[in-house]
Protein backbone atom coordinates (compact mmCIF):
# COMPACT_ATOMS: atom_id res chain seq x y z
CA UNK A 1 0.00 0.00 0.00
CA UNK A 2 1.98 2.97 -0.96
CA UNK A 3 1.83 6.26 1.17
CA UNK A 4 0.23 8.61 -1.08
CA UNK A 5 -3.35 6.76 -0.29
CA UNK A 6 -3.51 8.21 3.27
CA UNK A 7 -4.44 11.74 3.39
CA UNK A 8 -2.37 14.02 4.70
CA UNK A 9 -2.63 15.84 7.81
CA UNK A 10 -4.12 19.81 7.79
CA UNK A 11 -3.72 21.15 11.20
CA UNK A 12 -5.30 24.47 12.72
CA UNK A 13 -8.39 22.83 13.02
CA UNK A 14 -10.57 21.99 15.34
CA UNK A 15 -12.23 18.61 16.85
CA UNK A 16 -15.64 19.18 15.74
CA UNK A 17 -18.03 16.87 18.00
CA UNK A 18 -21.71 15.93 18.84
CA UNK A 19 -21.17 16.28 22.33
CA UNK A 20 -24.06 14.01 24.22
CA UNK A 21 -25.48 16.02 26.94
CA UNK A 22 -28.92 14.35 27.34
CA UNK A 23 -29.88 14.62 31.06
CA UNK A 24 -26.31 16.04 32.20
CA UNK A 25 -26.00 19.14 33.97
CA UNK A 26 -25.09 22.53 32.76
CA UNK A 27 -24.07 25.06 34.70
CA UNK A 28 -25.00 28.96 32.77
CA UNK A 29 -23.69 31.69 34.80
CA UNK A 30 -25.07 34.93 33.93
CA UNK A 31 -27.37 35.75 32.10
CA UNK A 32 -27.67 39.19 30.43
CA UNK A 33 -24.52 41.38 32.49
CA UNK A 34 -22.69 40.97 29.16
CA UNK A 35 -24.81 42.42 26.91
CA UNK A 36 -25.49 45.51 29.32
CA UNK A 37 -21.85 46.22 29.69
CA UNK A 38 -20.81 45.92 26.58
CA UNK A 39 -23.91 48.39 25.61
CA UNK A 40 -22.03 50.74 27.61
CA UNK A 41 -18.78 50.59 25.75
CA UNK A 42 -20.56 51.48 22.83
CA UNK A 43 -21.61 48.61 20.28
CA UNK A 44 -25.40 49.79 18.81
CA UNK A 45 -26.11 46.60 17.27
CA UNK A 46 -27.20 44.69 19.62
CA UNK A 47 -25.52 41.11 19.10
CA UNK A 48 -24.01 40.23 22.73
CA UNK A 49 -27.19 40.40 24.14
CA UNK A 50 -27.96 36.52 23.20
CA UNK A 51 -24.74 35.11 24.54
CA UNK A 52 -26.23 33.74 26.96
CA UNK A 53 -29.74 33.48 25.88
CA UNK A 54 -28.14 31.55 22.97
CA UNK A 55 -26.19 29.08 24.96
CA UNK A 56 -29.23 27.98 26.94
CA UNK A 57 -31.13 27.38 23.52
CA UNK A 58 -28.16 25.46 22.52
CA UNK A 59 -27.81 23.30 25.40
CA UNK A 60 -31.47 22.93 25.80
CA UNK A 61 -32.01 21.58 21.83
CA UNK A 62 -29.39 18.88 22.98
CA UNK A 63 -31.36 18.30 25.77
CA UNK A 64 -29.08 19.27 28.62
CA UNK A 65 -30.78 19.76 32.67
CA UNK A 66 -30.25 23.60 32.85
CA UNK A 67 -29.20 25.45 35.51
CA UNK A 68 -28.59 29.29 35.29
CA UNK A 69 -27.24 31.17 38.12
CA UNK A 70 -27.20 35.16 37.92
CA UNK A 71 -28.73 38.11 39.39
CA UNK A 72 -32.33 38.85 38.40
CA UNK A 73 -31.97 42.33 38.00
CA UNK A 74 -30.48 42.65 34.34
CA UNK A 75 -31.30 39.16 33.04
CA UNK A 76 -31.77 39.35 29.03
CA UNK A 77 -35.55 38.77 28.66
CA UNK A 78 -35.04 35.38 26.33
CA UNK A 79 -33.36 34.08 29.65
CA UNK A 80 -35.87 35.81 31.67
CA UNK A 81 -38.65 33.43 29.42
CA UNK A 82 -37.04 30.60 30.12
CA UNK A 83 -37.05 30.48 33.87
CA UNK A 84 -40.20 31.70 33.82
CA UNK A 85 -41.47 28.95 31.41
CA UNK A 86 -39.71 26.28 33.61
CA UNK A 87 -37.21 25.07 30.89
CA UNK A 88 -34.25 26.02 32.97
CA UNK A 89 -33.53 25.70 36.58
CA UNK A 90 -32.68 29.22 38.18
CA UNK A 91 -30.70 30.60 41.46
CA UNK A 92 -31.12 34.43 41.58
CA UNK A 93 -27.93 35.04 42.79
CA UNK A 94 -24.23 35.51 41.68
CA UNK A 95 -22.11 32.80 41.29
CA UNK A 96 -20.68 30.46 44.25
CA UNK A 97 -18.08 27.76 43.68
CA UNK A 98 -20.65 24.92 45.10
CA UNK A 99 -22.51 25.77 42.08
CA UNK A 100 -20.43 23.70 40.23
CA UNK A 101 -21.14 20.54 42.59
CA UNK A 102 -22.23 17.38 40.03
CA UNK A 103 -22.10 19.39 37.27
CA UNK A 104 -21.25 18.20 33.48
CA UNK A 105 -20.53 21.36 31.98
CA UNK A 106 -20.19 25.43 32.72
CA UNK A 107 -20.93 28.03 30.28
CA UNK A 108 -20.39 31.87 31.30
CA UNK A 109 -21.51 34.91 30.25
CA UNK A 110 -20.30 37.29 32.74
CA UNK A 111 -19.05 40.84 32.86
CA UNK A 112 -16.27 40.17 35.15
CA UNK A 113 -12.56 38.61 33.98
CA UNK A 114 -11.72 37.94 37.20
CA UNK A 115 -14.53 35.96 38.33
CA UNK A 116 -14.96 34.18 34.79
CA UNK A 117 -11.14 33.79 35.37
CA UNK A 118 -11.46 32.79 38.94
CA UNK A 119 -14.51 29.98 37.31
CA UNK A 120 -12.64 28.70 34.73
CA UNK A 121 -9.65 27.52 36.75
CA UNK A 122 -12.18 26.76 39.82
CA UNK A 123 -13.61 24.18 36.38
CA UNK A 124 -10.13 22.93 35.64
CA UNK A 125 -9.30 22.02 39.09
CA UNK A 126 -12.40 19.86 39.13
CA UNK A 127 -12.48 18.80 35.44
CA UNK A 128 -15.14 20.19 34.30
CA UNK A 129 -15.56 21.31 30.73
CA UNK A 130 -16.09 25.21 30.68
CA UNK A 131 -16.29 28.08 27.97
CA UNK A 132 -15.68 31.51 29.35
CA UNK A 133 -17.26 33.73 26.66
CA UNK A 134 -15.14 36.22 24.81
CA UNK A 135 -12.07 34.47 26.48
CA UNK A 136 -10.90 31.81 23.94
CA UNK A 137 -7.95 30.89 25.99
CA UNK A 138 -10.20 29.90 28.74
CA UNK A 139 -12.25 27.77 26.47
CA UNK A 140 -12.13 23.75 26.17
CA UNK A 141 -14.42 24.22 22.99
CA UNK A 142 -16.40 26.95 20.95
CA UNK A 143 -19.54 27.24 19.22
CA UNK A 144 -20.31 27.19 15.82
CA UNK A 145 -23.16 29.00 13.88
CA UNK A 146 -25.36 25.33 13.47
CA UNK A 147 -28.34 24.97 10.80
CA UNK A 148 -30.86 22.51 12.43
CA UNK A 149 -33.25 20.53 10.33
CA UNK A 150 -35.22 17.54 12.94
CA UNK A 151 -32.21 14.61 13.31
CA UNK A 152 -30.15 16.54 10.52
CA UNK A 153 -27.21 19.46 12.39
CA UNK A 154 -24.45 21.41 10.42
CA UNK A 155 -22.10 23.28 12.36
CA UNK A 156 -19.67 25.60 10.84
CA UNK A 157 -16.70 27.20 12.31
CA UNK A 158 -14.33 29.30 10.97
CA UNK A 159 -11.91 28.78 13.65
CA UNK A 160 -12.26 32.28 14.77
CA UNK A 161 -12.02 33.73 11.13
CA UNK A 162 -15.24 35.15 10.89
CA UNK A 163 -18.15 34.70 12.97
CA UNK A 164 -20.45 36.56 10.53
CA UNK A 165 -19.05 34.82 7.51
CA UNK A 166 -19.84 31.50 9.67
CA UNK A 167 -23.73 32.51 10.02
CA UNK A 168 -23.53 33.55 6.24
CA UNK A 169 -22.05 30.03 4.94
CA UNK A 170 -24.57 28.45 7.19
CA UNK A 171 -27.47 30.27 5.61
CA UNK A 172 -25.99 29.46 2.09
CA UNK A 173 -25.53 25.93 3.33
CA UNK A 174 -29.10 25.93 4.43
CA UNK A 175 -30.51 27.34 1.10
CA UNK A 176 -29.03 25.26 -1.03
CA UNK A 177 -29.99 21.57 1.02
CA UNK A 178 -33.26 19.99 -0.38
CA UNK A 179 -36.19 21.16 1.29
CA UNK A 180 -36.85 18.31 2.79
CA UNK A 181 -33.86 16.32 4.01
CA UNK A 182 -34.60 16.04 7.98
CA UNK A 183 -37.27 14.46 6.73
CA UNK A 184 -35.16 11.90 4.53
CA UNK A 185 -33.05 11.37 7.34
CA UNK A 186 -35.64 10.56 9.79
CA UNK A 187 -36.99 7.74 6.94
CA UNK A 188 -33.73 6.39 6.84
CA UNK A 189 -33.60 6.47 10.72
CA UNK A 190 -37.10 4.66 10.57
CA UNK A 191 -36.13 2.16 8.17
CA UNK A 192 -32.80 1.31 9.85
CA UNK A 193 -35.33 0.54 13.10
CA UNK A 194 -37.55 -1.47 11.24
CA UNK A 195 -34.85 -3.48 9.65
CA UNK A 196 -33.59 -4.34 13.07
CA UNK A 197 -37.03 -5.85 13.68
CA UNK A 198 -36.94 -8.32 11.12
CA UNK A 199 -32.98 -9.16 11.63
CA UNK A 200 -32.63 -8.33 15.18
CA UNK A 201 -29.22 -11.04 15.66
CA UNK A 202 -26.25 -8.49 16.52
CA UNK A 203 -24.21 -10.92 14.01
CA UNK A 204 -26.20 -9.60 11.38
CA UNK A 205 -24.76 -5.93 12.41
CA UNK A 206 -22.19 -5.79 8.84
CA UNK A 207 -25.14 -7.24 6.58
CA UNK A 208 -27.92 -4.05 8.54
CA UNK A 209 -25.20 -1.98 7.45
CA UNK A 210 -23.79 -3.19 3.95
CA UNK A 211 -27.41 -3.34 2.80
CA UNK A 212 -28.26 -0.18 4.43
CA UNK A 213 -25.21 1.57 2.64
CA UNK A 214 -26.37 0.42 -0.72
CA UNK A 215 -29.72 1.87 0.07
CA UNK A 216 -28.45 5.25 1.08
CA UNK A 217 -26.62 5.26 -2.15
CA UNK A 218 -29.20 3.99 -4.59
CA UNK A 219 -32.12 6.83 -3.42
CA UNK A 220 -31.67 10.07 -4.39
CA UNK A 221 -32.39 12.63 -1.08
CA UNK A 222 -35.70 13.34 -2.84
CA UNK A 223 -36.53 9.53 -3.25
CA UNK A 224 -36.09 8.97 0.46
CA UNK A 225 -38.20 11.87 1.57
CA UNK A 226 -40.86 10.83 -0.69
CA UNK A 227 -41.11 7.07 1.11
CA UNK A 228 -43.80 6.41 2.96
CA UNK A 229 -44.07 3.42 5.48
CA UNK A 230 -45.65 0.85 2.89
CA UNK A 231 -42.69 1.57 0.52
CA UNK A 232 -40.47 0.89 3.36
CA UNK A 233 -41.81 -2.19 3.51
CA UNK A 234 -41.52 -3.22 0.26
CA UNK A 235 -38.18 -2.19 0.67
CA UNK A 236 -37.58 -4.58 3.27
CA UNK A 237 -38.13 -7.62 1.49
CA UNK A 238 -34.80 -7.03 -0.62
CA UNK A 239 -33.08 -7.33 2.26
CA UNK A 240 -32.61 -10.52 3.05
CA UNK A 241 -31.74 -11.63 -0.95
CA UNK A 242 -29.18 -8.63 -0.54
CA UNK A 243 -30.17 -6.12 -2.93
CA UNK A 244 -32.00 -3.16 -3.43
CA UNK A 245 -34.94 -2.18 -6.13
CA UNK A 246 -34.19 0.78 -8.50
CA UNK A 247 -36.71 3.69 -6.82
CA UNK A 248 -39.15 3.76 -10.17
CA UNK A 249 -39.51 0.01 -9.49
CA UNK A 250 -39.73 0.12 -5.64
CA UNK A 251 -42.73 3.16 -6.16
CA UNK A 252 -44.21 0.59 -8.94
CA UNK A 253 -44.45 -2.23 -6.69
CA UNK A 254 -47.00 -0.73 -4.95
CA UNK A 255 -49.66 -0.65 -7.74
CA UNK A 256 -49.17 -4.27 -8.93
CA UNK A 257 -48.70 -7.72 -8.02
CA UNK A 258 -45.20 -8.46 -7.29
CA UNK A 259 -44.24 -12.02 -7.34
CA UNK A 260 -40.80 -11.69 -5.58
CA UNK A 261 -38.97 -13.38 -8.17
CA UNK A 262 -35.49 -11.36 -8.89
CA UNK A 263 -34.22 -11.58 -12.05
CA UNK A 264 -31.11 -10.01 -10.65
CA UNK A 265 -30.51 -7.81 -13.88
CA UNK A 266 -29.03 -4.45 -13.21
CA UNK A 267 -31.82 -2.91 -14.90
CA UNK A 268 -33.56 -3.53 -11.75
CA UNK A 269 -31.53 -3.81 -9.20
CA UNK A 270 -28.74 -0.79 -7.86
CA UNK A 271 -26.08 -0.45 -5.20
CA UNK A 272 -23.95 -3.80 -6.11
CA UNK A 273 -20.93 -4.04 -4.21
CA UNK B 1 -41.58 41.82 24.45
CA UNK B 2 -43.61 39.24 23.12
CA UNK B 3 -43.03 35.53 24.09
CA UNK B 4 -43.03 34.46 20.05
CA UNK B 5 -40.23 36.56 19.72
CA UNK B 6 -37.74 33.56 21.30
CA UNK B 7 -37.14 30.71 19.60
CA UNK B 8 -39.09 27.22 20.68
CA UNK B 9 -36.70 24.53 21.96
CA UNK B 10 -36.52 21.44 19.43
CA UNK B 11 -34.55 18.98 21.92
CA UNK B 12 -33.10 15.16 20.31
CA UNK B 13 -30.06 17.29 19.13
CA UNK B 14 -26.68 16.96 20.26
CA UNK B 15 -24.34 20.26 21.19
CA UNK B 16 -21.94 20.61 18.33
CA UNK B 17 -19.22 22.19 19.68
CA UNK B 18 -15.20 22.81 17.80
CA UNK B 19 -13.25 20.80 20.56
CA UNK B 20 -9.88 22.67 21.42
CA UNK B 21 -7.01 20.31 21.79
CA UNK B 22 -4.36 21.92 20.49
CA UNK B 23 -1.31 20.47 22.21
CA UNK B 24 -3.56 18.61 24.43
CA UNK B 25 -2.69 14.88 24.90
CA UNK B 26 -5.29 12.12 23.12
CA UNK B 27 -4.91 8.53 23.57
CA UNK B 28 -5.90 6.12 21.40
CA UNK B 29 -6.12 2.59 22.19
CA UNK B 30 -6.39 0.13 18.93
CA UNK B 31 -5.26 0.58 15.97
CA UNK B 32 -7.31 -2.31 13.69
CA UNK B 33 -8.53 -4.85 15.79
CA UNK B 34 -12.09 -3.37 15.57
CA UNK B 35 -11.67 -3.84 11.75
CA UNK B 36 -10.16 -7.37 11.28
CA UNK B 37 -12.84 -8.49 13.84
CA UNK B 38 -15.52 -6.91 12.06
CA UNK B 39 -14.19 -8.34 9.08
CA UNK B 40 -14.41 -12.16 10.21
CA UNK B 41 -17.86 -11.66 11.26
CA UNK B 42 -18.67 -11.14 7.54
CA UNK B 43 -18.73 -7.63 6.51
CA UNK B 44 -16.96 -7.53 3.20
CA UNK B 45 -16.45 -3.71 2.36
CA UNK B 46 -13.90 -2.78 4.63
CA UNK B 47 -15.85 0.61 6.05
CA UNK B 48 -14.58 -0.10 9.78
CA UNK B 49 -10.64 -0.72 8.93
CA UNK B 50 -10.44 2.99 8.69
CA UNK B 51 -12.04 3.52 12.61
CA UNK B 52 -8.67 4.32 14.19
CA UNK B 53 -7.06 5.64 10.91
CA UNK B 54 -9.84 8.30 10.70
CA UNK B 55 -9.78 9.12 14.36
CA UNK B 56 -6.12 9.84 14.46
CA UNK B 57 -6.42 12.12 11.42
CA UNK B 58 -9.52 14.16 12.96
CA UNK B 59 -7.54 14.63 16.22
CA UNK B 60 -3.65 15.51 14.17
CA UNK B 61 -6.35 18.15 11.86
CA UNK B 62 -6.72 19.68 15.41
CA UNK B 63 -2.89 19.86 16.59
CA UNK B 64 -3.71 17.60 19.40
CA UNK B 65 -0.85 15.41 20.75
CA UNK B 66 -1.55 11.42 20.19
CA UNK B 67 -0.43 8.78 21.72
CA UNK B 68 -1.35 5.33 19.93
CA UNK B 69 -1.59 2.26 22.57
CA UNK B 70 -1.78 -1.20 20.61
CA UNK B 71 0.15 -4.08 19.51
CA UNK B 72 2.19 -3.99 16.30
CA UNK B 73 0.34 -7.04 14.83
CA UNK B 74 -2.49 -6.35 13.40
CA UNK B 75 -2.10 -2.73 12.71
CA UNK B 76 -3.76 -0.42 10.51
CA UNK B 77 -2.04 0.34 7.60
CA UNK B 78 -2.78 4.18 7.42
CA UNK B 79 -1.97 4.12 11.43
CA UNK B 80 1.15 2.22 11.06
CA UNK B 81 2.46 4.90 8.76
CA UNK B 82 1.55 7.87 11.14
CA UNK B 83 3.85 5.72 13.80
CA UNK B 84 6.48 5.44 11.06
CA UNK B 85 6.04 9.13 10.20
CA UNK B 86 6.43 10.36 13.57
CA UNK B 87 2.94 12.03 13.90
CA UNK B 88 1.82 9.98 16.64
CA UNK B 89 3.84 8.55 20.08
CA UNK B 90 3.51 4.74 19.85
CA UNK B 91 3.27 2.15 22.61
CA UNK B 92 3.56 -1.54 21.29
CA UNK B 93 1.14 -3.66 23.66
CA UNK B 94 -2.58 -3.53 25.08
CA UNK B 95 -3.60 -0.75 27.21
CA UNK B 96 -3.08 -0.53 31.18
CA UNK B 97 -4.38 1.88 33.10
CA UNK B 98 -1.77 3.93 33.76
CA UNK B 99 -2.02 5.17 29.95
CA UNK B 100 -4.88 7.89 31.51
CA UNK B 101 -2.20 9.24 33.09
CA UNK B 102 -2.25 13.30 31.83
CA UNK B 103 -4.66 12.70 29.20
CA UNK B 104 -7.16 15.13 28.16
CA UNK B 105 -9.30 12.70 25.68
CA UNK B 106 -9.86 9.00 25.17
CA UNK B 107 -10.80 6.89 22.16
CA UNK B 108 -11.10 3.53 21.36
CA UNK B 109 -11.08 0.95 18.93
CA UNK B 110 -10.87 -2.29 20.16
CA UNK B 111 -12.57 -5.73 19.63
CA UNK B 112 -13.17 -6.37 23.33
CA UNK B 113 -16.20 -4.98 24.67
CA UNK B 114 -15.05 -6.15 28.73
CA UNK B 115 -12.04 -4.00 27.62
CA UNK B 116 -13.70 -1.32 26.08
CA UNK B 117 -16.07 -0.59 29.55
CA UNK B 118 -13.15 -1.07 31.40
CA UNK B 119 -11.54 1.78 29.67
CA UNK B 120 -14.99 3.88 29.60
CA UNK B 121 -15.34 3.73 33.43
CA UNK B 122 -11.57 4.52 34.17
CA UNK B 123 -12.01 7.81 31.91
CA UNK B 124 -15.32 8.28 33.47
CA UNK B 125 -13.58 8.08 37.48
CA UNK B 126 -11.44 10.19 35.98
CA UNK B 127 -13.60 12.60 34.30
CA UNK B 128 -11.63 12.59 30.98
CA UNK B 129 -14.04 12.62 27.99
CA UNK B 130 -13.73 9.72 25.74
CA UNK B 131 -15.70 7.62 23.05
CA UNK B 132 -15.93 3.96 22.43
CA UNK B 133 -16.40 3.37 18.87
CA UNK B 134 -19.20 1.49 18.41
CA UNK B 135 -20.98 1.55 21.95
CA UNK B 136 -22.90 4.64 21.81
CA UNK B 137 -24.09 4.97 25.63
CA UNK B 138 -20.17 5.10 26.29
CA UNK B 139 -19.53 8.17 24.87
CA UNK B 140 -19.41 11.17 25.95
CA UNK B 141 -19.45 12.97 22.04
CA UNK B 142 -20.18 11.49 18.51
CA UNK B 143 -17.74 12.03 15.46
CA UNK B 144 -19.70 13.47 12.16
CA UNK B 145 -18.91 13.76 8.76
CA UNK B 146 -16.16 16.98 8.46
CA UNK B 147 -15.46 19.08 5.29
CA UNK B 148 -12.76 20.92 5.47
CA UNK B 149 -11.30 24.04 3.31
CA UNK B 150 -8.62 25.80 5.23
CA UNK B 151 -10.22 27.95 8.70
CA UNK B 152 -13.89 26.76 7.29
CA UNK B 153 -15.04 23.20 9.23
CA UNK B 154 -18.80 21.97 8.39
CA UNK B 155 -19.54 18.72 10.32
CA UNK B 156 -23.07 16.96 9.08
CA UNK B 157 -24.64 15.02 11.93
CA UNK B 158 -27.70 12.99 11.82
CA UNK B 159 -27.78 11.90 14.98
CA UNK B 160 -27.17 8.65 14.80
CA UNK B 161 -30.61 7.98 12.15
CA UNK B 162 -28.14 7.78 9.02
CA UNK B 163 -24.33 7.86 9.03
CA UNK B 164 -24.17 7.30 5.17
CA UNK B 165 -26.41 9.91 4.91
CA UNK B 166 -24.03 12.23 6.55
CA UNK B 167 -21.62 11.86 3.83
CA UNK B 168 -24.14 12.29 1.44
CA UNK B 169 -25.33 15.61 2.30
CA UNK B 170 -21.60 16.26 3.43
CA UNK B 171 -20.47 15.77 -0.20
CA UNK B 172 -23.23 17.86 -1.07
CA UNK B 173 -22.82 20.65 0.91
CA UNK B 174 -18.83 20.73 -0.26
CA UNK B 175 -20.11 20.74 -4.20
CA UNK B 176 -22.53 23.51 -3.59
CA UNK B 177 -20.30 26.21 -1.65
CA UNK B 178 -18.01 28.65 -3.95
CA UNK B 179 -14.77 27.58 -4.55
CA UNK B 180 -12.45 29.74 -2.37
CA UNK B 181 -15.08 30.04 0.48
CA UNK B 182 -11.92 28.44 2.69
CA UNK B 183 -9.88 31.38 1.26
CA UNK B 184 -11.96 34.17 1.68
CA UNK B 185 -12.76 33.08 5.34
CA UNK B 186 -8.86 33.56 5.55
CA UNK B 187 -8.60 36.51 4.16
CA UNK B 188 -11.30 38.01 6.65
CA UNK B 189 -9.22 36.66 9.25
CA UNK B 190 -6.22 38.37 7.83
CA UNK B 191 -8.40 41.72 7.61
CA UNK B 192 -9.39 41.43 11.04
CA UNK B 193 -5.80 41.28 12.38
CA UNK B 194 -4.72 44.04 10.20
CA UNK B 195 -7.60 45.59 11.91
CA UNK B 196 -6.73 45.12 15.57
CA UNK B 197 -3.09 46.39 14.62
CA UNK B 198 -4.45 49.82 13.45
CA UNK B 199 -7.05 50.17 16.18
CA UNK B 200 -5.42 48.08 18.90
CA UNK B 201 -7.10 49.66 21.73
CA UNK B 202 -9.46 46.90 23.63
CA UNK B 203 -12.33 49.54 24.32
CA UNK B 204 -12.33 49.75 20.63
CA UNK B 205 -13.31 45.77 20.29
CA UNK B 206 -17.19 46.78 19.42
CA UNK B 207 -16.43 48.80 17.24
CA UNK B 208 -13.92 46.78 15.20
CA UNK B 209 -16.58 44.45 15.92
CA UNK B 210 -19.13 46.39 13.99
CA UNK B 211 -17.34 47.38 11.56
CA UNK B 212 -16.05 43.86 10.33
CA UNK B 213 -19.80 42.60 10.42
CA UNK B 214 -20.59 45.46 8.20
CA UNK B 215 -17.76 44.19 5.70
CA UNK B 216 -18.98 40.53 5.60
CA UNK B 217 -22.33 42.07 4.98
CA UNK B 218 -21.07 44.11 2.34
CA UNK B 219 -19.37 41.82 0.43
CA UNK B 220 -20.23 38.70 -1.47
CA UNK B 221 -17.85 35.43 -0.93
CA UNK B 222 -16.61 35.62 -4.25
CA UNK B 223 -15.51 39.78 -3.61
CA UNK B 224 -14.09 38.73 -0.37
CA UNK B 225 -12.10 35.71 -2.42
CA UNK B 226 -10.57 38.31 -4.99
CA UNK B 227 -9.56 40.97 -2.22
CA UNK B 228 -5.71 40.92 -1.85
CA UNK B 229 -3.25 42.72 0.80
CA UNK B 230 -3.49 46.31 -1.25
CA UNK B 231 -7.60 46.28 -1.30
CA UNK B 232 -7.53 45.43 2.59
CA UNK B 233 -5.40 48.78 3.24
CA UNK B 234 -7.57 50.33 0.99
CA UNK B 235 -10.16 49.05 3.13
CA UNK B 236 -9.04 49.61 6.37
CA UNK B 237 -8.74 53.64 5.13
CA UNK B 238 -12.61 53.39 5.76
CA UNK B 239 -12.46 52.63 9.25
CA UNK B 240 -12.44 55.22 11.37
CA UNK B 241 -15.07 57.22 9.46
CA UNK B 242 -16.94 53.61 9.87
CA UNK B 243 -18.18 53.13 6.29
CA UNK B 244 -17.53 50.07 3.76
CA UNK B 245 -16.97 51.16 0.19
CA UNK B 246 -19.08 48.90 -2.38
CA UNK B 247 -16.57 46.76 -3.82
CA UNK B 248 -16.83 47.48 -7.21
CA UNK B 249 -15.42 51.08 -5.67
CA UNK B 250 -12.83 49.34 -3.61
CA UNK B 251 -11.42 47.54 -6.90
CA UNK B 252 -11.24 50.88 -8.60
CA UNK B 253 -9.11 52.98 -6.00
CA UNK B 254 -6.11 50.76 -6.94
CA UNK B 255 -6.33 52.28 -10.55
CA UNK B 256 -7.26 55.83 -9.28
CA UNK B 257 -6.13 58.54 -7.45
CA UNK B 258 -8.28 58.87 -4.21
CA UNK B 259 -8.49 61.76 -1.88
CA UNK B 260 -10.22 60.01 1.42
CA UNK B 261 -13.47 62.40 0.94
CA UNK B 262 -16.63 60.63 1.50
CA UNK B 263 -19.61 61.88 0.11
CA UNK B 264 -21.61 59.78 2.44
CA UNK B 265 -24.39 59.03 -0.77
CA UNK B 266 -25.74 55.55 -0.32
CA UNK B 267 -24.39 54.64 -3.76
CA UNK B 268 -20.92 54.70 -2.63
CA UNK B 269 -21.04 53.18 0.92
CA UNK B 270 -23.10 50.41 2.16
CA UNK B 271 -23.60 48.21 5.28
CA UNK B 272 -25.23 51.21 7.69
CA UNK B 273 -26.45 50.38 10.33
Amino acid sequence: MSEEQFPEVQGGGSLILAWQIKNKRVLVVGGGEVCRAILRRGATNGWPSKVAAGRILNVLNADAKVTVVSPRDGLNPEVAYRIEKGQVDYVDRKFEPSDLDNVDMVLTAVDDPEASSQIWKLCKERRIAANIADVPPECDFYFGSVHRDGPLQVMVSTNGKGPRLANIVRRSIATNLPDNVGEAIEKVGKLRQMLRKIAPKPEEGPKRMAWMIKVSDAYSLEDLCEMNEEDMEALLQFYAPDKVPRFGCLKAMKNEAFDGSFDGSFGFFVGWG
